[in-house]
């Protein structure tokens, strides 16, 4: 197991309906010496890539963006949610349904913040079904610019998300990807991976 | 004048209504390196302080928080906004009235992350009305905890914000203080600090 992975077993909260709860480390209170650490992690694996541009979404990307664009020297961008802005010709703006909940939301990026010249690194702290995601990735395109890779702190390796960007030839890289949980007696399971 | 000062002078935009935009290196786009630095001169002004948490309030505050507890060494805290929650036992909730938008919100914070023994810095990119603050220092107050201090990035020095949390005897520290803005010429005055 890596750290994130030893951290999720060790304060990660396994809740009915594949909800897993870690919010004591990454989502609502913040370990910063981790998210620095997953950081560094995201440099080595990202290491042959150029970056210029480290583009999340609000809210609970911003502190693990904020961190490995540290590792890369770039800024961050992150993308506003809104259920509906007045659209403004100097805006990014994708329409993303959620499978999960019903609703569409607008993921948005000023036109100033990304170019055709930009090499993004997309961050995210879950990957679910890759709702968000994909509208990340759909503004990146929109702006011309080149999506470099995608570094997300969980996988929920059992929903769809994953696969349907890795067939998208996206380099995706997640530190952790839980297999299986079990909110009776509190497991989790990972799936290996090779990236040493 | 400094660093940050210097920086609203050269990239902050000044629009009609006392609107001062800092979308370009601290609210949509980040410049992590200037974050770290104000990180740095909190950790100055604040160096008396015993600090536990950084407390802050999505979105944009997250990055700085982020970037000011590396320089404490201690986890952040951000609360959540919302319209309207069900009450749940096991949250700390602030209902803020909105003074210029004329509604209310919900700021949020789950009791598994402050308590009494907690020592909280709070930390907002910016203080005009202090509505969101207000809410920050009741949750901190609500926990039983110390609000040590407050650091802000930009305050506008000419809304009430301010004067009411100096009033209250908190130690209020913010890197730049707007006085004046002009829409017109694009100039911006700062209060004069003595904070060497």
């Amino acid at each position: 197991m890596n750290f994130l992975e030893e951290r999720i077993i060790k304060d990660g909260i396994v809740k009915p309906g594949n909800v897993l709860k870690v919010d004591g480390f990454l989502n609502h209170q913040i370990d910063v010496a981790l998210l620095d650490q997953m950081g560094l992690e995201f440099k080595r694996r990202f290491a042959n890539k150029t970056v210029t541009k480290i583009l999340t979404i609000e809210a609970s990307g911003i502190g693990i963006a904020c961190m490995v664009a540290r590792h890369f020297g770039v800024p961050v961008v992150f993308a506003k949610k809104s259920k509906s802005v007045n659209i403004d010709g100097d805006m990014y703006i994708a329409e993303v349904e959620s499978f999960t909940h019903k609703c569409k939301n607008q993921v948005i990026v000023s036109k100033k913040f990304l170019s055709s010249n930009d090499h993004v690194l997309i961050i995210d702290d879950f990957l679910a079904n890759g709702c968000a995601l994909q509208g990340l990735i759909a503004i990146t395109e929109s702006a011309g610019a080149t999506v470099e890779g995608i570094g997300i702190a969980i996988e929920k390796g059992f929903q769809i998300g994953g696969t349907v960007i890795r067939n998208l030839g996206y380099q995706l890289e997640s530190l952790a990807i839980v297999d299986s949980m079990d909110s009776e007696n509190g497991t989790i399971k990972f799936k290996e991976q090779n990236n040493g």
